[in-house]
């Protein structure tokens, strides 16, 4: 995979991006009609079988490589309090995760994922975005071109997750700097926090928001000033899984967050990215209607790692065994509708 | 598996049911409280875990044994015209699961469920109950008595679903029966009805209430009177399934209809019951308030044949995983909330 030089490229690179395949994505959608079931009855699985006919160019999609990414990053702005938990504990998941202990460990092997975990720099936390920018320029780009060349361009669909002490703060801070509003549009409690902690995420939001107006208008400045290195990493996956025409699975809020910046970008920039899960944080659902993104599940979960896009993997098998196994009403014997 | 020999003894049964093992259950939160994760993260996940514990009284639940059983019957309301496909569709259908084409069987596949398909007499409808009752007691209890046995006592999760031409009128009318409101308040476009269609169904509702007023205190009777004989077979399953402690996930509209007067007869009736998801037949969201269950999907399906229901297992499946796989906190070395 080729690595990004500046912003400047990587801007230009979002500009240009591949297209579904229109022609698969019509014979799917004629091969949907013609399964014995009532047009529409299956709902989201036929778009979904439908969805990854296009992106992977193939009549009958296939789901035997999927590749789960998992991205960990530190965060300069914990030193204002805005975690329950103490930073270690970022790497001592990253452990967690390649012992094979922690709950993404378990999803993946109930889905058939191959996980990957990707530690970056955790001993080196980004900057308190309240004070300066989170990552420099030459930071991001180490980070973007990381998640770059994470993703293995023969997957048939990739996973993305993240762990991070601090980063629903941080994924927060993002989405008040793409969408605006007010910081209490996009801060709750992330894994833990009580009534004052929330107050106090809102006041960081808007230290950081004022510290970086300037560059607000630019999505990957947003990125850069405010993200974090496992956010980068995943806006850099999704664009190299767009390059490569992968269906992307995202998780919940933070992987959400990350991902903005390139339909912000670039209208249509997630059309390969389906959002596994409705986050139990509540600005996942304003994030969400300004992407315009449906979750696939609601399941009050709120874990991160990539938990909730695993589970929507599952979702997506169903829907590829449909597709691929089902009799036509020709082939059956079975009358359509009179 | 005994026989239920007269409507009285029936309902004597339902008063005595077996409980969800509390101490089992109160392990399965201790565990679940620490394991690497916040407590309460995962959501659903955990409670369905915890759930399965419950029902299993096992520490560590499995999922090794899933049993899908799919009645189909035939309804001879639909000689009032209340369904866009004809009746002879419930047998073709009937012969494409038995050669495996249609969608229940490739999400059978998907989970890992062994399906079974039971034609209830497909050949000789139920009455007409805007004319007569739908079936007399002894095919009641026939009826009853095959979906009794037809669960292997020995599953470790049971899997529910229909298929019947005209059903989502049968499951309306026994909505009605059960719950009262108006017509309108249970029917919806089934499988493919258009506006007058749904005028139609609501009137042949409103017939069917009208001639069997005196016995809709007992949700016995309304199942007897407005149902079908897939309907009641899943009402006999869901029983055997609860005298077994096993798990029951149903599917949409018509299985949650028919498992319905087992909580009305019995609160707590349908404990050892998930519903699935929630089917896009708008009387499905009134009769799951009423049961106060809440789906697991919301995929907007609308099959039947135990579809939504498979695909929520995937879930369950997942909910196991974790549960079972996942390292405590003692064990990773991950500190917890400061």
């Amino acid at each position: 995979m080729y690595k990004i030089a500046n912003l400047r490229q990587l801007k230009d690179l979002i500009q240009f991006l591949p297209e579904p395949d229109e022609e698969t994505e019509a014979l799917a959608r004629i091969r949907q009609g013609d399964l014995t079931k009532p047009p529409g009855s299956l709902g989201r699985l036929e778009e979904l079988a439908v969805w990854l006919c296009a992106w992977q160019s193939r009549e009958r999609p296939q789901l035997e490589k999927i590749q789960a990414l998992v991205f960990a990053g530190n965060h300069g702005v914990t030193a204002q309090g805005v975690s329950a938990y103490p930073a270690e504990v970022t790497a001592q998941m990253v452990n967690n995760f390649k012992q094979g202990g922690a709950a993404i460990n378990q999803l993946c092997k109930t889905v058939g994922a191959k996980l990957e975990v990707i530690a970056l720099e955790l001993d080196t936390p980004t900057a308190d975005f309240t004070i300066e920018p989170a990552l420099d320029e030459s930071a991001f780009l180490k980070c973007f071109n990381a998640g770059l060349s994470a993703v293995d361009s023969n997957s048939d669909c990739l996973i993305l997750g993240e762990m991070g002490i601090g980063n629903t703060t941080v994924a927060a801070a993002v989405c008040f700097g793409l969408f605006g509003g007010v910081p209490a549009d996009w801060v709750g409690r992330g894994t833990g926090v009580d009534d004052a902690g929330l107050k106090l995420k809102a006041d960081v939001l808007q230290q950081g928001h004022n510290r970086h107006k300037d560059v607000l208008k630019n999505p990957l400045e947003v990125l850069r000033c405010l993200g974090g290195r496992e956010l980068v990493a995943i806006a850099g996956a999704v664009l190299a899984a767009r390059q490569a025409r992968i269906p992307v699975m995202l998780d919940g809020y933070i992987s959400t967050a990350a991902a903005a910046p390139l339909e912000v970008l670039m209208a249509g920039g997630l059309d390969h990215c389906v959002v596994g899960h409705r986050s139990s944080e509540p600005g996942h659902d304003r994030l969400l209607q300004r992407l315009n993104k449906q979750p696939l599940l609601d399941l009050n979960m709120r874990l991160g790692e990539g938990s909730g896009a695993a589970v929507a993997a599952l979702v997506l098998k169903a829907a590829v065994g449909v597709h691929n196994g089902m009799a036509t009403f020709e082939q059956a014997g079975v009358s359509e509708k009179v």
